[in-house]
């Protein structure tokens, strides 16, 4: 289970950094949706290193590969399993790390779960496990496309102490994509650029926020009670590497509002009921209401920086960890692929909950 | 699956506000352990209605009775049932609502889900659904108690624009109690009570945000990826009635740090392994590592207000929704034992997911 | 999740024979379905006990009562509790069972798996667990019907070496309830009520097979690797108090034929595809093919009986056990209504996974 | 959901006969238990096509490569990833397959649930599938030796209607082994091979009874209600291609004992307590007792067979299908090692859940 994500339309990831591999198989995707490698390929795109001047400069590819679950491109109902080789295995830069534990790093978590670590890199922990989550992503997203039409984009709304100004009601792909930090706002982009710059030149690391809106949803998703589609949302986001919040419509505001002004009215729009306002962010009693979905993600600065820093050895004696490897000095430009991916592995699996249940409108 | 939480300690709760009871099945509460209807009451006594003079006036004794899963004063290791019994209906208070959405309110979601709903009170979506939750909670707080000596503990942090003061490693229980606001700030607390009362005067309501830390949790809990500790803690409180977000340790500040100032160094300490500051929030990379565990949680103002409301009817026709009943003004009070109960439960299913690995210890 | 079964119409079953009550809560009922306290009394009488001369003489009225999930008559979509109170306990009758293992009883597993048990009468193991059951199947035989108008039977097919002749694809519901012994064969059921009364005399206990059928299930049930739909029904069945083995159509007969003579010709039939025979018993490749659904259980003899039986005490030391109580000689007749219930929760789940997975017959 | 087995031990399968690869991903393996791709391969070989004059001639390698989840030789605690390319492939051989339903295959079970389905070779209903089974259950096996020292045996007891005479309880592995047709009985042996190779050489195919015993396994495995051990080994054996019925230690024979025959009585022996017959076949109240686990599973005569067959085209009109291809005219001497697998995965995972439980005994 610990693996594994939704309940019906399930993702199951493995793989550490240094392994043979990393994938993802996924279970209960619809039969008959046309898809193919290219799908998948232009998500991972999005997320893979070395794709511009402001992530780690590690070349890796990762070139997607499906090993089952379609045929003549399309969906069979079955399991589809996609895979990414690893390659760039640089061993030697990890030797210090087999010793001590990296600060606000999981080692010691690992070590302490399971009585052993893969210390190549990051091994399970490490971003590379989200390939399998984008793979997957990519897939949600496109029969999230087909049925209903559904956009999900996230974008980078604060690097630092850089806020960016934008609309996300109105705001596009292009927008996002053509700036290299994915800040629909140009002049914020460029502070956040130099900003994650400056910080790799000082060795050290920068976090964020990241916002995401998913438009045409359908109302009805989520369940009322434990897994509320916020809730669900909640944990997938809290399920990335380096995420410390989430907040839904106005979120952590909400409380500067009295009742009387949060409250969204209902109003008719064109035979449906919509609301004046989306201060709720378009889930309602854990329910989607139509609106758009709108939800933060906020990121600590990476753990792993370029400078020396205290810790222990494994042994619990203190110790100096000197610096190695190529890192993203920023998380943020690249997660934003995975937030997207994790959102639409969230809807899609609530859409084929709540299909389940219309099996009674047989009836009527 | 919708009503259920926790993957082996399992909770599933039933019931309507106005329909024969509220109650939930524990099961996989580990055998053996000291368990009378006590245990349970105190806890319902705290989250109880009409308990402060800032609650809602209705006056619900929410009488807790075990029907199963104990014998001679300890549990079984089988489902333990607890039900409370509804009362206090007052049906034709809520003749308007099974025509109008409450803005804000789930009616609407519930609608169009089900294509029917309980519009007596909040049906499902009752706050009195939580007092399984909390039934279920006081049962995994004394499981915790007695394996790790695990002490959980919720206040409230922030009521509308007023923010209280205070070190939230060192509150106490008597601390929180000691206001019926639950705020470990007295000075604050008064104005908070003040504002409360305020609200409810002007027919309105208000939202604000709640502090938790559990103490002495250890090491190891949580799933590497998608089932990360603060995951599931995040799904556990988005889960609940008004809540609009969630963070842990530094949370939406985190990005104000950068890497070399939010990462926390580990240090030896009396043998262990600890961390000189705990931005973390006591959680890294998804598993404990023994440091206090602490997050914050966003609820909205509540969306009952007595003030009349544009919304729609059933049909989708503008209406005034005219106020009508008896209700809390403020939720966080009454909401307090409700996080700490899901926090136990969250906990409580990890220690022993946790349990199920160390298998392999018997190897060594 | 170990007193849950189900997916999607998923039921948690709880309670100890004498404890305060037995229940179950059945989660993802489908909404709008009509349904009262007499739709699950109707299938409750015909497990009580006391019904008639081969039962136990205990006296147990079993009265079911609906605490949430209902509406106005009809199902919300909610969780529905259904739980009857337990009576008549006389725990004096049981101080022997405290210190002594009942032969080849569930005493010894629980003892050994909990360190606890409830020792008056069966504990969690009685089957009064399955008054649950029965109450959750007579909702999902209701929906069943209305959806699909699937009608399921049972029927007793042997007791000890008695075998009754019938043709169980044309058993109907009257001939079965038309003999106390549930079996359709009139001439058979004579001598399996007077084996029975005569296993009684002996203060001894007899088993046998139930055969069950399913009609107008549709075709494409059952998922194809590990939930096929037979494996699931097996699981169903031997989950069941003295179950011992399940088979599918030809079962264990199904070495007796060659390939060439068991496998099941496709042929048109108004429009339709059907097979000539039915050996596969209506499912193949773990997918119903809309054929009669038609497979097997046996019963050993209870283990309790009137005879004093050499056992063990808890400490492990030899011993008599004095035979007290008041026992069925044999379970089949009242668990006709058992094994028809666990055949509608496991149909219904795969209906209700299978309507999922149409969401893609939305692009067609 | 459809493709994953087990609960703490959970394993996920895909794989298409002629897709790309078949595999497994094991989650929830205890870490630091020694691993290599040896121990697959030995467990995979005893399943591949082509290892005896009496399987398919069809020559496949099957080399299992482990993609994640080991470090030096050991398990991380992370997911397991195991995969088997898939060569060999003749498309040319299935274009009929294409437009004509196979009789008693799943084919039309595929196209009514899916809509479409692969049509080359057996799709995702291959036997090859059970690759990732026996992947999975080599490791299950490996666990489970060095934590109990327990010992799973099947072995063939019937190929039509040769019936075999041997002692199970005193079975070895090596006297299985001896025999190309995997039956401890080597004068029943020679006649069951000899009855395979005549189906084979009439175009025709035999089914049989395949008998297991698991050793060793340990008291209180087993959850008392919906999850007893032989429940979920029924599953999993029903879960089987070709598998028609399960029983467990008398099974369907228990009918034609009364309880004072049945009952296996409790008896000291050596500061244990065991009983002193073993007709529940080491399962009581669907706990293990600490007897062997004795069941048996029937098997039908294959499907495919080479003679023409008549049948129905996709559009439902009638046809005649040619037989072609290289099939096993008998699938049990193959299903031993995954008849094993099965049954180690299920006892790891009860093993591994009632491990969480024991966390109360922490408190004595």
């Amino acid at each position: 289970m610990p693996n594994s994500f939704g309940q019906i339309f399930r993702i199951t990831t493995w793989g550490e950094s240094h392994g043979g591999s990393v994938g993802v198989v996924v279970d209960g995707c619809p039969s008959n949706i046309p898809l193919d490698e290219s799908d998948i390929q232009q998500e991972l795109n999005r997320r893979k290193p070395g794709q511009s001047s402001i992530t780690t400069p590690r070349k890796e590819d990762d070139l997607a590969h499906i090993y089952s679950g379609t045929f003549q491109g399309k969906t069979l109902g079955t399991p589809i399993c996609v895979m990414v080789m690893n390659k760039d295995a640089r061993p030697h830069d990890y030797d210090e790390i087999s010793t001590k534990f990296r600060p606000s790093h999981s080692d010691f978590g690992y070590q302490t779960k399971y009585g052993i670590r893969n210390w190549e890199g990051g091994g399970r922990s490490s971003a590379r496990e989200t390939i399998g989550r984008v793979a997957a992503g990519a897939i949600a997203k496109k029969v999230l496309k087909l049925l209903y039409n559904v956009e999900i984009l996230a974008c980078v709304a604060q690097i630092h102490h850089i806020k960016a100004e934008f609309d996300l009601e109105k705001v596009t792909m292009d927008q996002i994509e053509s700036t290299i930090v994915r800040c629909p706002d140009p002049e914020a982009a460029e502070k956040m650029i130099a900003c994650i710059k400056e910080a790799r030149k000082e060795g050290d690391s920068v976090g964020g926020i990241i916002h995401c809106i998913a438009r045409n949803v359908p109302a009805a998703l989520g369940e009322p009670v434990f897994d509320k589609l916020d809730a669900d949302l909640a944990k997938a986001m809290l399920s990335l590497p380096a995420a410390k919040g989430f907040d839904l419509g106005t979120g952590f505001e909400a409380p500067l509002y009295k009742g009387s002004e949060h409250n969204d009215t209902y109003i008719p729009l064109n035979g449906k009921i919509v609301t004046a306002t989306n201060r709720s962010g378009g889930i309602q009693g854990g329910i989607s209401n139509g609106m758009p979905i709108i939800f933060r993600v906020a990121f600590k600065p990476t753990s792993t920086i370029m400078q020396p820093q205290k810790t222990v050895t494994v042994e619990g004696e203190e110790t100096i960890l000197q610096p190695k490897g190529r890192h993203d000095p920023c998380v943020l430009p690249r997660a934003i692929p995975i937030v997207e991916a994790m959102t639409a592995i969230t809807l899609l699996d609530h859409a084929l909950r709540q299909n389940s249940l219309e099996i009674s409108r047989l009836l009527h």
